[in-house]
């Protein structure tokens, strides 16, 4: 084992080029103060990865999936994680409801991007495109690119969740470089990393029935897996 | 009186397109929580203001400023404030230290802008361009020039204060709108607004000696009025 994260744990392989990934059931909020387990959840998000990574890869997108494996691991390209995470929002939720003062639901009428510094001690606070140059995270050409990708990937999600009856609120990416300096999409893109609500009800179906004790979390993500099956 | 702020009082006046600013010697600090004087406050940075406003005049930058009335009070032109707070960084010192844990003092390879979103019951949050977008503070265009005419000013003041044995370590800008919609620097710059150490010991000659009680305060307001008249 290389790492275990939240949500996941990382293995080498006998392939130079390939780690691992393992997901765990275990749930975790606010920056590791509620913790919990969601049955099942494991499960659900590598196959929902897996089929998240599929239609962006059909769409062009480069991403660090490489194959399942078993029913909670995939086979993933070894990367080296950019330690910004890339949140792109079309409808307001969460954090930014508090930092600017618009109401969770207010949909936006062109979407959101921030960079957030991977940096648990830090809080992982919120940085600007000049802030990630000082700390020498990425580079301005980077900074671009991943910003420009995020809209891309949000308007492929947001159109395959739409199809399904789902509303893409919001979500976390973070992007990996190969040893070539190219950047490509890593880790996982799940209820976990996503909002996503019932496009006819506006019930929400990721960790924030977690974070928020809302109730049928596992239910949520199971609900989320049948549609993408479906 | 239009307007009663922290550290000036702004005042309508016969003519249609100006304002005039008096300047307090009250003091403020984190956002309001702690309160008192400094003695001289309002005639040193009203002067140091004009001083800097005219450096940067000479420079080719537009500012709001017509001309000095009397010891704390000048004369500028009616704007519509951009509520950003554009701040400038060349030293990692105050919340960037916080933020992204890099120690005060710090010299940063290339400046930092950052744009704080002007609202006192938010804490004034840090925010994007994007952010900025969502809440109609500014267009895109507007945005680009505020950041691009923050480190033309940083340029011609970090040359000012440098000739004077002043280190310019960050400074806070706002700026406003003229009814034709073109955008020009308003509001003050001072030793409220900018932190500054002298070049030989790092003394720190600004606000931070009232923020954290280091005395002396009033001298190094008066300090800084001495060698930009020198």
């Amino acid at each position: 084992m290389l790492y275990e994260g939240k949500a996941k744990r990382v293995y080498e392989t006998e392939r130079p080029d390939a780690y691992l990934v393992e997901f765990k059931d275990d749930a975790t909020a606010f920056n590791g103060q509620k913790r919990g387990q969601i049955e099942g959840k494991g499960r659900y998000n590598n196959r929902i990865s897996e089929i998240l990574f599929g239609f962006l890869t059909a769409a062009g997108i480069r991403t660090h999936f490489l194959h399942a494996v078993g029913e909670r691991e995939m086979l993933v390209r070894r990367v080296t994680i950019i330690p910004l995470e890339v949140v792109t929002r079309n409808i307001v939720a969460g954090t930014l409801a508090t930092r600017v003062g618009i109401a969770e639901g207010t949909p936006l009428k062109r979407p959101v991007v921030e960079f957030y510094y991977k940096n648990d001690d830090l809080g992982d606070p919120l940085v600007n495109r000049s802030h990630a140059l000082a700390l020498e995270l990425a580079t301005m050409e980077q900074m671009a690119w991943l910003e420009e990708t995020a809209l891309q990937i949000n308007g492929i999600l947001q159109r395959e969740f739409s199809k399904r009856g789902v509303v893409l609120v919001d979500f976390k990416l973070e992007f990996g470089l190969l040893p070539d300096g190219s950047l490509l999409l890593a880790d996982e893109i799940s209820p976990d990393t996503c909002r996503l609500w019932d496009a006819a009800s506006m019930e929400k179906l990721d960790k924030d029935r977690f974070r928020r004790d809302l109730g049928q979390v596992e239910e949520a993500y199971r609900e989320i897996l049948r549609r993408l099956e479906a």
